[in-house]
């Protein structure tokens, strides 16, 4: 017969924040506060935001590691007026094989090669970060994979999104994507391919390397993407009888490049960026900076600027924040 | 006049994790990651989940205790791709009269008789889970409560959902459960009953009973429900003018069987299950079988496999699972 | 080279909880269960809910504190069976200039004059609130602001919402308030004032004052408020061609006055209300009285009555809760 009690917490339950070693939960959290003009839009606005991480941990007796990550953001833009708030989470395991983990997790092309630096207090768009194909928002078909594995100024990365196995009966996409990283010194030197099948055609094949180099107070970053697209193309000309189905494929680059600047409680950043999808437009250039001055005990004042040059006449934008950071 | 920092704190803040006896938040949590096939799909996909709990509990200058627990659920397919979670609340307070509970609670039927046994990472479509119909999820009318009142070797249970007094102005539906259990030896034997109303009719009537026998390392529980639908039919022809109204009956039985097996870190589960409402079709069984193997510090190794026979001919399906179970 | 670990970290990961001053998270709740009757319905039901809150304060070198509060509401009524949360955020700094929030914030007016008292349940419906109509929620252009300084005896208030510079290419609302406190002995008064400038027209100006005193067991408020809508009449009559554009001006007056008495655990409050947009038809009174009795350990007995007096026939309400109210 179970206890009163008893019935109110369930079997699974672990008592955590009480010292026990083999399973625990720390939280943390982040905020931030100022104002913003974004990208298409010439208003300026107020922007607040407030999140909390929660990190859970334990060890299995044979020594492997494992854990999950669920991070709660307050609603802000997500869907206005609702406070209707963003939760994602990851799950992972690791040993000596390496680390495996699901949920929300980045590409293996992404875990390797990543963006180039920026400051400002919301992102301003996010244009100064590296396009990424393989998403784990969005993904109706089930949680992103990541594989990790760190050696000795090496590492290699592996990663999945949608089905396994696919039987044709529904809509599929599939995504793949391996990465790797080798340090030397101050250099970095990372490779990263995704490749996006979808059912019908499209697909796309995303190739990023990246060069890091650590000089003194300076840290300079560049990245060179090619992406190509295949699309279907159909011919009901003859010979084609019904029809015949040929490929296109367009090629895009991408590149990006950042500069670093850190002394003691300051900060600055530049970056150029060319994107290869551009919502303004194709060939659309990014230029920002940024700066981030550190107050001590978690708090900061971040801001940042950054333009778009459109080959459209009159569409060249600038999007500018300011505010205070807050880590807890 | 206040100062800066109340305007901060509400008045109803009390200071939690601080050693204080008389209110108390504690966390815990799980995960767990892996791979699934599910029924109705032949496709194999990764699947993971976080969530993270809150128990917040008190006790008042009388001796009662009091409380309540919140669950956030790390979205997964809640919204495919927005990381919309789900929070989940239940209230209580218990003392020598019992505990009185309020939000997400089971019903009586279901506090007192329960399930049959089964083992995997997802639930496979949860068809082992005995059919109950006074359900909190879904419930517009506001939250289920449950009361339980636990005496030495047995248990009494009652609840209800919707409205207590209803005018007649609106659509409504109200369920309500009685359930009892009692314990001799390693024998439990359980009845419990659910009518749920609405307004107009069908209404629906459950009659659900289970034994459960312990014996060394081997676990046997058996349930059997009937379950009753009362629906209006409406005659048109003579003498009925303008119509008349006759209910039917339409009985359906469901029944649910497992054993299980647990020897040092392994556990086995076997079930077979006859539901009484069948997406694919009446009648249909399922067989499931599982294993899940404790790795220690609160992670184990979980899978299954359920088996499902469809009357009709072509609909045979089988679904599984396999992963790693973490709690925090 | 990033160890294993460190991937799942991010840079901003600071440890809480951990006894270090400059960073801190601290966990409260409350929660409630009981029954309700509410106005536009005669129907009584269950109600319950539970809320977990995050404090999470810093501090900087020069001594300026800083920190965020996110509150997660289990969902109850925002999304019907859906169990979707609200989650609201508030990011602060404040110094010897002052305090500065953003996020989920009242309205300097609100934050000035406040609402008169009243004890319920749920809020039956909350008409005992003064109508303010800087809202955050709903705020599809960004977070509310509110700056406060405190004095000796006094306090003034400043807050916005909308956009800071509109350049008028797409909707736009602008809501500016202020605020003042003064307190001597028992008595404190209270003056505010908001303007909603919406574009195109109409827009609102609504000025409160409150009287509060305070003698012994008892506490007096009144509120007393005037609210202007500034509608666009367009006239397509000669010598308007092709219109002219008129502005009407509609004032309403709204008022509220409240008495609390409160003697050892039990607390007492009548209203009276008076409000300026009626759900109902205009000029609708409310009248209220309700009851908590403190149980100790932070849970508590509550009930309380509304009764609506609607000018038109036949439309007079009654609503009622009576339950557990609980913080931890």
């Amino acid at each position: 017969m179970r206890p009163v009690f008893q019935t109110m917490l369930a079997s699974s339950f672990i008592l955590a924040l009480s010292g026990m070693a083999q399973a625990e939960i720390t939280l943390s959290g982040d905020a931030r506060m100022g104002i913003e003009q974004s990208l298409f839009s010439d208003d300026v606005s107020f922007t607040s935001r407030a999140r909390v991480r929660f990190d859970m941990s334990g060890e299995t007796d044979n020594g492997l590691s494992f854990g999950a990550r669920v991070l709660m953001n307050e609603a802000e833009l997500a869907v206005p007026g609702e406070f209707r708030p963003w939760v994602a989470g990851r799950v992972y395991i690791s040993g000596p094989f390496g680390m495996l983990s699901m949920g929300d997790t980045d590409s293996a092309a992404e875990a390797a090669v990543g963006s180039v630096s920026a400051i400002s207090l919301t992102g301003l768009g996010d244009n100064h970060e590296t396009t990424f194909y393989q998403s784990s928002v969005g993904a109706a078909w089930g949680p992103s994979v990541l594989y990790e594995y760190y050696g000795s100024g090496w590492a290699v990365f592996a990663s999945a999104t949608g089905e396994i196995y696919y039987n044709g009966l529904s809509q599929n996409e599939r995504n793949l994507s391996l990465g790797g990283r080798y340090v030397i010194d101050g250099l970095t030197v990372a490779l990263g391919v995704e490749q996006v099948s979808s059912d019908p055609r499209p697909s796309t094949l995303n190739v990023v390397a990246s060069v890091t180099y650590d000089i003194g107070e300076f840290s300079a970053k560049a990245v060179y993407g090619q992406k190509e697209d295949w699309n279907v193309r159909y011919d009901f000309d003859p010979p084609c009888t019904p029809y015949c189905t040929n490929f296109s494929v367009t090629p895009y680059e991408h590149y990006y490049f950042s500069l670093d600047w850190e002394r003691g409680p300051l900060a600055v950043a530049v970056f150029y960026a060319r994107q290869p999808d551009d919502t303004n437009g194709p060939n659309s250039r990014y230029y920002g900076i940024g700066a981030a001055y550190d107050l001590g005990g978690g708090a900061g004042l971040t801001g940042g600027i950054v333009r778009e040059n459109s080959p459209f006449a009159g569409n060249d934008q600038t999007a500018y924040d300011f505010g205070v950071t807050m880590s807890f």
